[in-house]
């Protein structure tokens, strides 16, 4: 069909593109390095932030927004943050256009800016300079804000979802009494994005800690969960960053403890992006297309009537209500694809491509022996089956399909995390097969930055779960206590 | 008590301001002209979000988005588009800060855009430049898209959620292959604003036709709702616009018929923002704070125990356990004011202040009398009622406040609209009452702009439900067909 895309092996990458392009997820805008979200993507994402707002809301947050300007000053009261993104910025400088007489549409020149303004890139200055006024003592806090939000980070080379110089995200930022506390908060909210991946989007995700040198502009302590995508590539799909007082000494927020005393605020931050949605797409889908798990598909489950007659689709289409009604009522979203513009090979391609989960398809036979075809999208498999019962089936096959996902992309990145202990081997592996490489480092930056540049691997995180064990760097041969995962990553 | 507010009687401007602030919904920021929209506040606006996405989709919609960034020469495309927005436009360009070697963040002068970008204070163009890339054929349409965005229109004189620099909205854009279907669609999306006012935020609409002067900037026709607040000024609470051909002709969009015949596609677009939250807290808030409909209300119920000892505490939060258990499963939300830091006279003030609904005070004598205190806050009455079957009571209560909050700001629009007959007449109105006033109008933009300069008042819309009716204009004495609706406004 014309919907074709170049398959995984052929070229990943361009597989990549094609399939977020023909599969109306998302397409290249006129601006650079703007993406259009399309319905179809965008509706994978709304049940994305559906789900994990509700995640937020359950652990105590509140929505709230800030402005989408950040006054150039505020980027540069703290040194490490303004550092970190000084230099991928959208600069506004004038209020105003004008017609410069000629017809020509033009900058207005008087109506220049005193102060630049810099578009977001996030959030912390803008929000740290605002909650000096809501904090005086410790009945303020905490103060647990989560903002949804668009912004700007200026990249040279982007990727629809992966790379792009807007995206949307939600950026939470909470302020803390006690250092545990902000401590704690760092680690739910990575164990809430934990959940989110693997329980919603069925991705196996590592919890870790970033190095130093990998860290948030601004942050003590950046914790990241990690996913292995099909090429062997891994990308980070969630960080929560512990801030300290970094960004209340900067900003000069105190608040007076129960003790009487004065103290700096401490802070967290963490945030995901619609990067989310390339991982999902890059994580599960195949050559046909998207393989999408149940739980974020906007459509869970096509029906496709095949019929010759008025009077067989009439019949099948009696059928279908019954069908579609019952499922509805069990909260699954199902669309009766009857188009008479298109033939049913045409809409199981399509179906498919769009990563519909579950797709049955009804014939003047099927109605004469109470039968459907029932295929599943990750498996490619088919079968016939009872109309009986059918809406249970479905909804039993969808549970199935979300958990199988999940193991499959479990599986394989079991097969993919190797340990080794020679720089040697961790260059033959990354070459030949890619994926996580377990090793021991020296915990230097200089070590770090080395084999960044040598392989292109870099320290994807240290493990929370990883246990002590006394090695020696693979590279340096000096002393390590703890294996850490390293790959090359988008 | 330190959160009292200033009365309407004394000013009714200084009233809103400290309102908005002391009701915790939003504050200015430390960015011009933009503000920082608080837990609160933003609870709400996310209330009423969730409504009109209903609404949205209910009617067939999808969303969609795209980029803030909107290169300058598409503004130009569309002549009186560009012309109504260029001399309030934020515009980037650069995309680099840097250190200037004295320790100064400055803007990179190297990193200047090519071509400037503008954010976008609404997003016809970047759409309709999309568009064409989705629409080749009758079976492409219609596109039935909205967006939920930030804009900017660089505002001179700004007031919170009133007229703000950065403001959220939506923006629903839709292209049609004829103008019929067009029009229906305009229409259709008016209906779906008028019916929010009305049963979401309890504020009664009249549904009417901009003047040519009064239209926005690329549309053949503007339809809008207006409401009244008040202190007498009309509030424009939202517009759909009949775009005609105009942006597909700019953008080159064209798609080919049934018949095989090419032509343009035909548009509307259609928006509300932040500004109905403006809108609603002047149509139904009084001196002691906020009045929110219950359906718009992040709390709906606040229950408050009125305690000496502990144990008088514990045996009332027995009780309101079970209360909330009974109103939660009926989707009432509901909070439990159970701080030991406040006394119940400061919490009952403060959830007067914030528009909590209903107020149910529980004392220990209560608690032997089977009995509670209930206060509905549209009214501030109060009674003593029976512990049993109080939380179907409440429910009721609910649906009666909701309609009497409708209901009294009908009635105080009703009295606030005048027929007048002379100028004279209409400008003593103005003065001494407000209000809509309805009168006849010669159709001049010469006369239109006569009268605003004369009385400050606009034409707010032609009413769709104005019934033909011959006069002479107030103004000029020229023959006059229909009664239009003036008001000062916001």
């Amino acid at each position: 069909m014309s919907k074709g895309i170049t398959s995984r092996d052929t070229d990943y990458s361009q597989w990549y593109n094609e399939l977020v392009v023909k599969a109306d997820l998302a397409e290249h805008s006129a601006v650079r390095g703007c993406m259009v979200i399309k319905p179809y993507g965008y509706a994978i994402w709304e049940k994305m932030q559906a789900a994990l707002d509700q995640m937020f809301k359950d652990t105590g947050h509140s929505n709230a927004y800030f402005p989408l300007f950040i006054p150039k000053s505020f980027f540069s009261k703290e040194a490490s943050h303004v550092e970190g993104f000084a230099t991928e910025c959208a600069v506004v400088t004038h209020y105003r256009l004008k017609n410069d007489g000629t017809g020509q549409i033009v900058v207005d020149e008087e109506a220049k800016l005193e102060e630049e303004l810099i578009v977001r890139p996030t959030s912390e200055t803008i929000i740290w300079n605002t909650y000096r006024g809501w904090i005086e003592s410790y009945r303020d806090l905490p103060i647990l804000v989560n903002q949804w939000a668009n912004v700007v980070r200026w990249e040279m080379r982007t990727r629809l979802f992966l790379r792009t110089a807007e995206f949307l995200w939600q950026e939470g930022h909470t302020a803390h009494a006690t250092r545990e506390e902000a401590v704690e908060e760092t680690n739910r909210m990575l164990g809430v994005y934990a959940d989110f991946a693997e329980n919603w989007m069925a991705l196996p995700v590592v919890k870790g800690r970033k190095t130093e040198n990998e860290r948030f502009a601004g942050a003590l302590d950046t914790l990241c969960i990690e996913a292995l995508m099909q090429d062997g590539k891994a990308l980070q799909a969630g960080t929560s960053h512990f801030l300290g007082q970094n960004f209340a000494k900067a900003f000069d927020v105190k608040f007076t403890a129960k003790d009487g005393k004065l103290d700096y605020v401490w802070a967290t931050s963490w945030g995901v992006s619609t990067r989310l949605m390339g991982a999902l797409i890059m994580a599960h889908s195949d050559d046909a297309g998207l393989v999408l798990p149940p739980k974020l598909a906007p459509i869970q489950v096509v029906i496709v009537p095949i019929y010759k007659t008025d009077e067989e689709k009439a019949g099948i289409t009696g059928f279908a209500d019954t069908l579609i009604a019952e499922l509805k009522a069990q909260g699954i979203s199902v669309r009766f694809d009857d188009r008479d513009t298109q033939r049913p090979g045409f809409k199981f391609a399509e179906w498919e491509l769009k990563g519909v989960p579950v797709r049955i398809a009804v014939g003047a036979r099927d109605m004469q022996n109470g039968t459907v075809e029932i295929a599943r999208r990750d498996t490619q498999t088919k079968e016939t089956v009872a109309q009986e019962g059918l809406a249970a089936r479905v909804a039993g096959l969808l549970e199935d399909i979300q958990q199988h996902i999940f193991t499959k992309a479990l599986t394989f990145r079991n097969a993919n995390t190797v340990e080794v202990n020679t720089y040697d081997e961790f260059k033959q592996v990354l070459e030949e097969k890619g994926g996580f490489i377990s090793a021991h480092w020296d915990g230097t930056v200089e070590t770090e930055k080395r084999i960044k540049e040598e392989t292109k691997a870099t320290i994807r995180c240290i493990p929370l779960a990883g246990q002590p064990e006394d090695g020696f760097c693979m590279v340096t041969g000096k002393p390590s206590t703890q294996r850490v995962l390293f790959a090359r990553a988008y």
